[in-house]
């Protein structure tokens, strides 16, 4: 009965058991070992492209790192006034760019567009005495539960590339995203102009590594030696390589985020007029009173509320492993109020 | 029959079953989870004093992040001109600190004293044009096999204090020092002055988790925040802190720590001639020529050349998992070279 | 006819010639000359308290040196979105911080109030997982040229001190903002609450050294060294030190802002209806059509478009040495329009 | 009679003048005014190729900010033990770096030579755990008074290139190198492989202006951002850019250090069994018993103790304007002792 986030989730089987078959000793530490040199070729299988995959502990860790790799300290990157980047990672670009800075871009529903990336874009000379921008990141899915369909990242990457900047995705979320479009995840990744790809894998089933992923080699370059002076580099790589390495190649992290992503949709086609805006993936922004919210919390549901969607909001999580009695319970329970 | 390093080593079947026991799904994410809870208390149990704890990926970590905590971005640390924080974490104190330096002191075997410190720091006016020393790292056990005796400790940490220096421990080998000594944890830690303390469980028997433990409280103050931005901070921290809880609740740490010295004891006592200098911990550097380590390596064992200790040096790592017959077989190899 | 920027402003004749008085060799070097050693003395007289003064190159240095002093690596600082230290500055603050952030608040009029902050603040959490607000900064006079009143001044050092935060003043225009509210300066910097000021003089007679202020002594105590590492000493510290002395002890930063001001009131006495707000210091912001711009370019007038304001907006300074007879010139130009 | 430092020399009357005719005001600020815009083409006809020049207001900034151009925060920078970005700039090569690290090499009479930086770089073994060489500094007049030849200069460049590193030169007392080398300027830097020079002129009759001086275009990509963040870039550039002006154009650099350098031979051919190596420049580093120090200064001669010699150590520095009187004076009361 609690929805207030995917971090609550449990570790998948398939990630336990990996993990396991891992224990004994190995004859190479860090990166060395038969799991981390399997890393790049899986995701490139998985993407359909040359990629370089480094494991790191979190996705702030990832984020950072990946921007830090385009980001120079003297630099910018366009992001939504909503971002994880901004709102949850206390700081995390400015610490390992160097001093670079976030440049905030409001828009409805967690989706930046070209149109008010524009708007911000004029109110910025670039001369010597700014930030100069540097990347655009975007959220896949969004802050807001939604999703960027393939297009609409094309457009923004093509934005982003038009004035020299590279496109990095927070895709804490990136299963939930391709899970609802039913795409390939190169459709809304490289194929549409990402460079830099955060992709999620412990809200989603996994234990402790997210995998940062770049399309353009060139880009990885300065990334082993960031990631070991940020001390994340494990000495027993193996364990993180190989959590990912079996959610990709068993398909577990696509057949999670359909699980999540369907119990969400689910309490949406329960309560559709309650939706503050469509519920894209696993996540459900709700208009709900405050007294709502307390008949709800008396009920043993567990979920934020959501100021930043006004006074009235709350913010409800599906994780891959919710029990589908506590989803329709939910639903039941909002459609009762 | 690998004795490169004890990164190698495997996990410890208590470690995994741990972490087997916090798979489920759990509602708290992040640090708030019951696992977590606990990792304060439990440190401060086994070191009889209330101490601060935090699970971090590695050792880099918790050397660079508890670094932080005490020197400013232009303050100094004196070091061993050998310790791992200047030789193998590619600059991660100075990234976790802004900008901070490493003030290298050369001695034998590892292993700083006063004298040699006295000398260094003769050399410093300490005016508003220098590097400000800010803190003392100690290696315990030294990246030379060695271990400092607790009256050591204290008055390398005395000279320290004296100087309005914070004392930090790498202590990614710390369980094999106090193995080593038969002491308390705290006669090499708080009671011997260090305020600072990197706790190793990686190299021990862990899997992916170390400690970074702070005796003083408000040493302790900015470390959350400055964890969380350096993506440090697990969304699902159970698991690091699950691992931690049963290496030092379960007392594996240090009967890990023992199997290990008694490995490289045995071999050190097969081969007391070749040793160059005392083999206090599950290192030893030996002398062995060119066509002697070939002749090793011939025969199936791994380790390092080390040529900071000359042309004719190698190191050998015991693990606390390595096989005995292992360990026989390159005590016997080495006796007949 | 030159009304791009107060930076056009030529050197008082006084600041000339204390220079050239201190042009001799001089047996002390950095800041131990006769001239630097008198800088706390001057200033603590001109404010009425005990002031630690130094001495910066420019007005970014200043500003981000002074919030270097109370914002850590992982701390924000509120302030306005058009505030110099985000807008012209190239992240600045980001650089000597570490990695700090700027928390940007929009208001009419470039001036801040409690309540935009209140609404600012009510949207941050405040958890481990965000920024950590550590200082609010104003600009006095603002960049929309308009002046904080004491108790404004008051009110808003008292929202920040009520939260924990050091207050500081970007006060590259701080003298004509006491000129234009005729107060004591102690008014409206440490009798309000401000505990750091940037106190501008190049742009108000000055060549080139600006004073960073601080009023809390603790405050000052990273500050030398700090300002060395960035390479803000001067070797000959007295050149700068004897520009800031004249301008504050024979009074040439009122008398100068005086007269700038007093030119900016001339012109928006003439034109009273193009302003976009009151022109309270020596910055006038007028409603001007495209062609009425070019219109007066043509007539050989020169100043900025603001497009922050607006298409039909345009920026006009006047300078301490504006020869009167071409503020009456622009006056009477625009009244034609 | 004050022989301590050149930054207690006074500024040539030539540097006061070109000050004082740049005091009225001038249309553009920043970098736009007349005199920075020549300081690209001086430069270039100095040194005989195209230089990119930045006036800067101290050698730290100039030597930390040439750095940050090519050393990367995970970056090193090979330079002598004694460097004077090691020993007197508290940490602003870490700060403008992001972090970078100095690699300290010890060499005889502050040079050093391809013999020891071999030693040094065998102790290295580059992989990813390691901070990674970025960067040779030289000083070039050394720390300690003595001179690199063109072929020594070249050798050392030679020996950075071959391992993709790019070769800086602190060049604080430049002058003082090419006025005893008798070459030009060029055959010391940038035909000897230097790419970054920190060219020095306070020390030598300037009174607030060092210049940065790039001879390959593509390292000064960034320095102008990076110059702006850092609070280095006056508002008012033409007095910065009209003192370096006149000091190259007009000869002064070499006249003035000619003067240094002949003062410190008159002294050194008075007592030369006292010098502890060859006073090639403007220093002179002598052999004084405390007893003759003392009796020294009773006779008003002023200069620092020189612990890094040795117990019995002095160091004298002749200024461009030393009196003459005072020169023959020391040299006497030297030969007497």
């Amino acid at each position: 009965m609690d929805f207030h986030s995917d971090n609550a989730a449990g570790v998948h089987p398939a990630v336990l058991e990996a993990v396991a078959r891992a224990a004994g000793p190995h004859p190479r530490g860090y990166d060395a070992d038969d799991w981390s040199a399997r890393l790049d070729g899986a995701f490139s299988d998985l993407f359909g492209t040359p990629v370089r995959a480094f494991a790191v502990p979190s996705g702030t860790a990832a984020n950072a790192l990946g921007l830090a790799a385009c980001v120079p300290p003297f630099g910018g990157v366009w992001c939504h006034a909503e971002a994880h980047i901004e709102v949850d990672e206390a700081g995390a670009v400015g610490f390992y760019t160097g001093g670079g800075s976030l440049m905030l871009v409001p828009a409805p529903h967690g989706k930046l567009t070209t149109a008010v990336l524009d708007e911000a874009a004029a109110r910025r000379r670039g001369d010597v005495h700014q930030v100069q921008p540097a990347a655009l990141s975007l959220t896949q899915a969004t802050e807001a539960g939604t999703v960027y369909a393939p297009d609409e990242v094309a457009a923004l990457a093509g934005w982003a590339k038009a004035r020299g900047l590279t496109v990095h995705m927070d895709g804490a979320r990136f299963a939930n995203a391709v899970a609802r479009l039913g795409c390939h995840p190169a459709d809304i990744s490289w194929k549409a102009g990402v460079d830099i790809l955060s992709f999620g894998c412990i809200k989603n089933g996994g234990m402790s590594a997210e995998a940062l992923l770049l399309f353009r080699p060139e880009l990885a370059e300065t990334i082993p030696v960031r990631r070991k002076r940020a001390g994340l580099m494990p000495s027993k790589g193996r364990f993180a390589a190989a959590q990912l390495l079996v959610m990709i190649e068993g398909g577990v992290w696509l057949e999670n985020a359909r699980a999540a992503n369907a119990g969400a949709a689910a309490i949406a086609a329960a309560v559709p007029d309650r939706l503050l805006w469509p519920a894209e993936a696993n996540e459900l922004f709700l208009r709900l009173t405050a007294d709502e919210r307390e008949t709800l919390r008396a009920a043993g549901f567990g979920f934020y509320d959501w100021e930043l969607a006004g006074p009235d909001a709350a913010r409800f999580v599906v994780r891959w492993d919710q029990d589908m009695a506590a989803i329709r319970a939910l639903a039941a329970a909002i459609a009762r109020l």
